[in-house]
């Protein structure tokens, strides 16, 4: 493994109030970085003081988009040690995105080592409150000075780091989720299963008349029929239909979730029926109205779990659960966030302890 | 309408070799820049030293893709003046792509004065062989520093310029073009007409494919149905079946490009049918199939026309007009490259002196 150099920065920042972190605000005084380029591959792994960049205006990725990226958390546990949830899940799926936007592959096992290596030297940032975390953000950018659509032959790896608050300041609270019928996140075919830019650009869109409207986040559907359900917002989807738990599958235009796998293997070794499959919209409100949907949640990295307790969907809205969090979403709440902070045992073997 | 500082640079570059200088490999000494705040909206409009800036790794446009652009061309006259081709289509463009990313909307007047200023300052950069230009690439970059899916609270406006060789050196030759099957490009209610990042990320490995098969560009077809033709490459596209001009209708999913408009506005005045509708693939190995496939041909900035000599769909791989422009195809690329060199007049009020 290529060794990682050093680089100390001159001056350190101030810490800012771990009471009110929010997502996303501050970021650490180092970043993890390596560059590559054909001749030479990834190279000059490194940990240099965080800061700006010089970047040229013909930069690739500010013209096309060719850039990826993953987010993690690093978690102090009841017992001191620093943990990680399942980052070789996220050096996997890096990997799957850079190959579908044609980014050079890199080793994962040494990026986790860098980020091992980081977490290590910024324990200070990591908050230690009840549902903080240190929020890790690896991304690739395409660096070549040119503007013409092609593959670029030069790229940065960055990881940086901010510490962020408890997602839910007051217990889990169920969502409002408004079914998104006329735009579209993305469609077989294209770059849905791939963490990168462009699904994100797509969303926004959506996100503010959601917003607007009085709603948290959209539910996407699918792109060629409009009737199958795809993702949450930023997260993966979960029904609980007449005890069953049923979510969409892995179709090519949805993210592979990495709390969507936890959540279904976990769900599976606790003994529920869990299904992936097509879920369409219809089939939702149906199981509604015959009083067999019995709870809806989203998964992801930054909640964890976020409970869905108003769908509106063509002018019809329906109240899942009273609006309150079921036993199966709070039962994945617990038992993922307990896994995290070492509370319960990592019976999965999902913790890398940095 | 708001003043345009000028800020001197300290040294000029040397210019390129503009008997050699390919596409987007050489760029300016100055660019016209202007930023965004809430507060102030789009303010301080002036021409810098072309250069680097600094980023933040936490930019928004670097993880999520909120960047929109154009691309436009100057060129010398024969009579020595310098012309633009219809830019006020290319910011009426921007600000609909803005619109749909959630970039706030700008003054396109403001942006074509500032770039004629620009273009005035940076006359000697305009290679003045014939087929050469000053390629013009405006863009908008999300600058907010912050890692959450929103739109950004500021931005970047920017203009580059990039001498630019003849796109055909030995005159025009016909591209062989490979039908796309297993990607998309864009969908209906997705990101399709707007000139953002995303739209380049998904096409780059499609792009790669079917280079390594020996094609030079790829048609893509619609992600619903599979079955309508929608774009070559980063052309529009157009046929000629039985003496008439069929070209894919704007439909949500394919750029309104300007060459396009441009094509179908000459060709009219000269008499020819030209219709906008949905093509399917079929139709035109049917129409090649009875003898009644007379052109193809893609239209855009780059190479305003691109003839297309073989098309390979599904194993089947067709000849068009013996691999040899059509008189379509050279009616079209002499009438919009004679209006924008000065040669032809403009009777269709095209141009704008710089």
């Amino acid at each position: 493994m290529q060794e990682i150099r050093f680089i100390e920065a001159k001056q350190l920042k101030e810490k800012p109030d771990f009471k009110n972190l929010g997502f996303g605000n501050y970021y650490t005084d180092y970043m993890f970085v390596m560059d590559y380029s054909e001749e030479k591959g990834w190279y000059d792994p490194r940990i240099e003081p965080y800061g700006p960049i010089m970047m040229e205006p013909a930069s690739m990725v500010l013209h096309y988009g060719q850039t990826t990226f993953e987010g993690l958390k690093a978690y102090y546990g009841v017992d001191g040690d620093i943990r990680l949830f399942r980052p070789e899940k996220n050096m996997a799926r890096l990997n799957e995105s850079n190959k579908r936007v044609c980014i050079p592959e890199f080793d994962g096992d040494l990026v986790i080592e860098g980020i091992k290596k980081l977490v290590n030297i910024e324990k200070e940032w990591i908050p230690r409150e009840e549902g903080t975390s240190l929020y890790i953000r690896p991304f690739v950018i395409a660096t070549d000075v040119h503007v013409g659509v092609h593959p670029s032959k030069t790229y940065k790896f960055m990881v940086i780091l901010s510490p962020v608050g408890a997602y839910y300041k007051e217990g889990i609270n169920p969502v409002k989720i408004y079914v998104e019928d006329d735009y579209v996140r993305a469609v077989k075919g294209g770059l849905g299963y791939a963490k990168t830019a462009a699904n994100y650009a797509a969303s926004l869109k959506s996100q503010i008349v959601a917003e607007e409207k009085g709603y948290t986040q959209v539910l996407w559907l699918d792109g060629v029929e409009r009737k199958y359900i795809e993702e949450v917002g930023t997260m993966n989807v979960m029904f609980v239909i007449d005890g069953e738990v049923v979510t969409p599958e892995l179709n090519g235009s949805i993210l592979a979730g990495i709390t969507r796998m936890s959540t279904i293997e976990l769900l599976r070794d606790a003994g529920y029926k869990v299904t992936e499959r097509k879920v369409s919209i219809q089939e939702v409100f149906d199981a509604y109205e015959n009083g067999k949907l019995d709870e809806a949640f989203g998964t992801g990295t930054a909640a964890v779990i976020s409970p869905i307790g108003v769908l509106e969907w063509n002018g019809k809205k329906i109240t899942i659960n009273d609006g309150k969090i079921g036993p199966v979403s709070q039962k994945v709440y617990d038992t993922i966030t307990g896994i995290q902070s070492g509370k319960l045992e990592d019976k999965f073997g999902w913790i890398t302890k940095a």
